[in-house]
């Protein structure tokens, strides 16, 4: 199959070494918005301006998304997905179901494939929620993010008045991880299922102590977890925490039997180097799936939840059944 | 969906509780191939005797087989499959290949759906080995088993003459599961990976030496295992190790990136205080797959490598995306 990259950022960059890992896969080029003579990519990958993108659409059998959520996808999904098979990763929850809709109507009017929201969270996470509920349908869910880079919240952080650069690690309460699998809990509030840690590099004569205030108090960001905020120079930021790693856990606890008097415990988890790069591989073996959707006369919008799981292997249902089953 | 049941010992009882569980699933009936008012059901489970099942026919969306591997599912799932939809929990893995293109073959002239080795293993972790697969294309696969009761094993001890009854629990090695983690250890042989626990109860004068030594050189079952053997009483051992508890997990270490330097750790697991529940509990979801597949006019034999996963849940796609995306 032959894949594009629309949007060159960190999850383009996972993408890319994705394709290379997948030797069924071919990389016809990344289109980004910047001028392609000053984008660094991996040696051998073309890179073109977004705008010549259709200029392409015969070469591509599926694009790959990688712009982001907030402001991207909304606008670029519904756009390309009437004249290009696609996946993306769009991750903004409340908005799924708009999404959803409006990339259903373009790639309808264009019979096209599309897959939205995929990825690990939501994605694999979602796949983890979907199974254990459907194997155990009386139960309590629990999901798990970190330690792990959120960029949101880094961002965040970046935007008060003083603050040089920043990045923070969302942490999972083992207490509660715990409690969680043995069933202690019924119910676990924000601030006792995640710490927060903030690295923060600030500006010479910065108020450091109004600046972890600002932080410690942010409405919907900080407001209601325990935050921890380290002041580190610039350097060490750039040194120490360069990384994008990210996990967590999906945990189903189930009760079974005639009189629901024993437990199951399911557990989905991930432990990621690179959340990019994660991501990215995730995005191609669905644009495996799309494709051959696409070939089936499969139109419109999916999800994770209407890929066969057969649909993400190269290997045949035969190898599948012999190596897997 | 209208489920019967096939086949009534431990699976069979998971089964029907797990039908119990699950609000569209109605009961049409347990057929056994013993006497039907000699079997004790739970109270408003009809009883039929297994050579009325044809008198079904028209009645039963879909059939669970819920008989053993070793000598029933070879011959009733091919033999019933022309008649009903079905899911069985065929877990002879050398077989899968002949026993599917013999359920294809009934299945497919019958213009019937049926779904075989469904349950956790083969079954769940089945898939969690595609889906890790597919997403980390370069890495290695670890399976683990237990602590749980092997049936297989713990019959292989009570054919020993001498012995009036036991329970084998397969246990996995902590520091094996760590470094399957880790990355440590490329590859593992089965002593470093599983310990074997028997719990034994012997008549009056055996040669409880001669019984330990029979069980420790077993070949196939004990041979190559550290295996430490427990003499019981027989009053001890239906007290302290009555139920069936089992579980397991699935791992796969993959490396990420342009130079793969960066790695990805995929983790599955199970912990069931009731294998036989549990498993029931999952060829019901398999069995509202099948309904549906065989309402869309998908013939002939699947395996959860074919479902999308949105067919195992009661819920509307709509109400999926919301609820679990």
């Amino acid at each position: 199959m032959k894949l594009g990259i629309y949007g060159y950022g960190n999850l383009g960059r996972g993408a890319e070494a994705a394709v290379r890992q997948n030797g069924d896969a071919e990389l016809v080029g990344i289109f980004t918005r910047r001028s392609p003579d000053q984008v660094k990519s991996e040696p051998g990958t073309p890179v073109f301006r977004a705008e010549d993108v259709f200029s392409y659409e015969k070469e591509i059998d599926v694009l790959l998304l990688c712009g982001g959520s907030a402001t991207d996808l909304p606008v670029l999904s519904p756009l390309l997905a009437e004249r290009f098979n696609l996946v993306d990763s769009f991750d903004t929850h409340a908005k799924i179901p708009e999404h959803f809709d409006k990339v259903d109507a373009a790639a309808r009017r264009g019979g096209k494939t599309a897959l939205i929201s995929g990825g690990w969270d939501p994605g694999l996470f979602s796949l983890a929620r979907l199974y254990a509920g459907a194997v155990l349908p009386r139960g309590d869910d629990f999901t798990f993010w970190g330690r792990g880079v959120s960029q949101g919240h880094s961002d965040a952080i970046r935007r008060i008045p003083g603050v040089l650069d920043a990045r923070q690690y969302t942490v999972p309460v083992p207490e509660a991880v715990r409690a969680a699998e043995n069933g202690e809990s019924p119910s676990l509030s924000p601030r006792q299922t995640h710490r927060r840690e903030c690295f923060v590099a600030v500006k010479e004569g910065a108020d450091r102590e109004a600046i972890r205030e600002a932080i410690v108090t942010m409405p919907h960001y900080f407001a209601g977890y325990d935050t921890s905020v380290t002041f580190v120079s610039a350097e060490k930021l750039k040194e120490k925490h360069a990384g994008l790693p990210h996990g967590g856990r999906v945990i189903r606890r189930g009760r079974t039997g005639p009189r629901e008097e024993n437990r199951s415990l399911f557990e989905f988890s991930l432990k990621l180097d690179s959340n990019p790069e994660f991501t990215g591989l995730v995005l191609v073996a669905l644009a495996r799936a799309v494709d051959r959707m696409h070939r089936r006369g499969s139109y419109g919008c999916h999800t994770v939840f209407d890929v066969a799981p057969a649909d993400l292997s190269p290997l045949s249902a035969r190898e599948l059944r012999r190596r897997f089953l």
